[in-house]
């Protein structure tokens, strides 16, 4: 007999059905014994009143997988108005040892460190799935929004020959005999790329060495990358990205239900100048702290009703060597962050696209040219104006739901203290 | 002015255009020069008769970044029908030095060393371009058809701490201090995600340190991966990977327009004894060498006019330790490949679902079941009957586009020897 799903019960009052899942929950009741099976669409009840049914169920432990052959009969009383009666179960993997911690109650009781450690079982519980459904979604609209938008999908490499573009740490390996790096993003292939495609993305993993142990921080995260060409400056940039972000969160609704808040057609911008003043900061400091963004995500929330701000022109100092100046003050950048409800989840910018200015940035840096050749290459043989961004999925996800560890929207986290499982 | 792109064109006759892109090539004759652009679009044809003008272009090289304002006058002879009159240049980003092969003939020159080194010039050639969109047609067709079958994607480590799977070699790194090493493929995760939501896939890179310098392998490639529960055995597999396959193929059609074979609504599969027969190869042979798989495509496009063929039941000794064997003859596996004009671009199988079993096939191999314990924890607490594939994408790209190398159809390949750009 073909399988059929939980979610699909309704339409067959009166038939014999097969379905299949995971034991939830058994509830051994004095005169008849119910089981919740689970599967991929939701929770079944089954109803069993025969004697050697129920002293087959005494024997099957939660998390087993069952087959269940039964009659679907209508009950107000049961999830989805229907239940299962005279079942025949047939045990496809039966649990031999005790749960670490149980599966069946609304909420997991067990600790993160308990969770990430069996993770392979913390994630069937339907909260720790249902933020994994809606990262795929937002995954989903990522793409939509984007080749609805010429955007055209690359995949890099990840393994790279030099250590360069940012001052943090990178994973070292042995590559064949020789030095290898872990990309910690695609931004200079994303940006060789522009010259093939003008428009591309990627969505991949992306490697941090650094040695910080907090709520926000994976050693590899999922990056949403884009790049385009042939923009004015970075505002161009910025408007892609507000039709993507809409994007994304229309296609978690739309996939999981889950409520999502408006973007503005307009999201509100200020200047990093203004963001200080905003935030309370003095107007020395050369970056925003935590604190800062919180602030600045109350303030877009309070006047503007957005739970997004863009903070543009973040002071060229503290932004890597390829961001574009601001012409009309080269202290300040044409690069931006997108806050979501106080956090940053996006950063990016316009790039230079000049040969020279590369040469010219880097000297500045202190940087040698030469490990940079396969990069440079690109623009010496001609590059549009462009800029781009990259999303951290994680951080997206857990702000949308809430979430305050994004260990707790990763199937398998990695991180300072953690390789396995 | 809002700039247009070169398809577009056409629809803009007697209007004064913008449009923007790099100079594919400069012919410049004696009272008129033709300037061509190329775009993310196509190529469009510039005619310049005033002097100004043409000095402008005598001293912008090949690959230049510009912008055309100009009037579109239809000329039956031009490209699309249209070129462009009277035009405005505006120079965006110039190039200063020789490029180190021409970009404007029909086919590049250059061999694919030089390519490789100048990846990013030579990936703007229309015909390396036009294979990167068909790898990105088919990913896009992949996940269109999974998803249209229930599955979910999901997003795993490729930071691992122990170096498991297979005989094949592991790139080693250093992670804070520890041993990690890079995922050979996402086997164990996608498995333990059965767990969560019976079926999943995921897009991801993947990292071989074989020392093969063959033009089928990478050291980086991109692994199109899903597995799905609940299944009867590997035929179930095989039914939905065809349903995928036959997915992929229309999505690069529908994007592209590249012409693709068709996928037989049942594609042909022979057990490996019979395929050791129809190859001519002695029946004690213990896997297909490629001369082999060359022999059974060549049969199943013959007999069955197929381009593609299913090889079943490759012996259990050949296959690793996580293949379910065929319980009608335990020697051989219920592991199946897929093979692709007599290659070999899948390979899948039913899984062991059991833990007892995971532990005999670990003791049988002369494994520590210690090194496998994350993997094995989702085994202890119930796991359904399930398998799943693994395509190349890169393989699968090169049989479709015929490339003899899967260098031709990556954008910055990685092996033994390159680790750059």
């Amino acid at each position: 007999m073909q399988r059929i799903l939980s979610a699909q019960l309704s339409e067959h009052v009166h038939e014999k059905v097969a379905i299949a899942g995971w034991i939830h929950r058994r509830r051994l009741l004095k005169s008849v014994a119910f089981l919740i099976v689970r599967d991929a669409a939701g929770l079944s009840q089954v109803v069993v009143t025969d004697p050697a049914t129920r002293a087959q169920l005494e024997q099957l432990a939660e998390e087993s997988v069952v087959e269940v052959t039964a009659v679907v009969t209508a009950n107000p009383q049961a999830p989805n108005g229907v239940e299962l009666t005279g079942p025949q179960v047939r045990e496809l993997s039966a649990v031999g040892v005790p749960l670490p911690f149980e599966l069946h109650r609304p909420t997991l009781t067990a600790g993160l460190p308990a969770q990430l450690d069996h993770a392979a079982l913390a994630l069937r519980h339907p909260s720790r799935a249902a933020t994994l459904r809606i990262a795929a979604a937002a995954t989903a609209g990522f793409r939509k929004a984007l080749e609805a938008q010429r955007f055209v999908e690359i995949q890099t490499p990840k393994i790279v020959g030099s250590a360069t573009e940012s001052g943090s740490s990178v994973f070292r390996l042995d590559y064949f005999g020789r030095p290898g790096y872990l990309a910690q993003s695609p931004q200079f292939y994303k940006q060789l790329m522009v010259g093939v495609f003008e428009r591309v993305f990627e969505v991949g993993p992306v490697f941090r060495a650094e040695p910080s142990d907090t709520a926000r921080h994976l050693a590899q995260y999922t990056s949403l990358d884009a790049e385009m060409g042939f923009i004015a400056d970075h505002r161009d940039v910025m408007a892609a990205l507000t039709l993507v972000v809409r994007g994304m969160l229309a296609e978690v609704t739309a996939r999981t239900g889950h409520r999502t808040p408006e973007v503005p057609a307009e999201v509100p911008a200020v200047h990093f100048t203004e963001a200080l003043r905003i935030a309370g900061a003095p107007p020395d400091e050369p970056d925003l702290a935590p604190a800062h963004e919180r602030a600045l995500g109350e303030w877009a929330r309070r006047e503007h009703g957005s739970e997004f701000v863009f903070v543009t022109g973040y002071p060229m100092r503290k932004r890597p060597f390829y961001t574009h100046p601001d012409p009309g003050r080269p202290a300040y950048s044409n690069g931006f962050d997108l806050l979501f409800r106080g956090l940053e989840i996006v950063t990016g910018g316009q790039r230079l696209h000049r040969y020279e200015d590369y040469v010219a940035a880097l000297s500045a840096a202190g940087e040698p040219v030469e490990a940079y050749r396969g990069y440079l290459d690109g623009f010496l043989y001609g590059m549009p104006p462009h800029g781009g961004w990259a999303i951290g999925l994680e951080r997206f996800v857990a702000r949308l739901t809430g979430l305050a560890n994004v260990r707790e929207v990763t199937a398998f986290p990695r991180d300072l203290h953690r390789i396995a499982p």
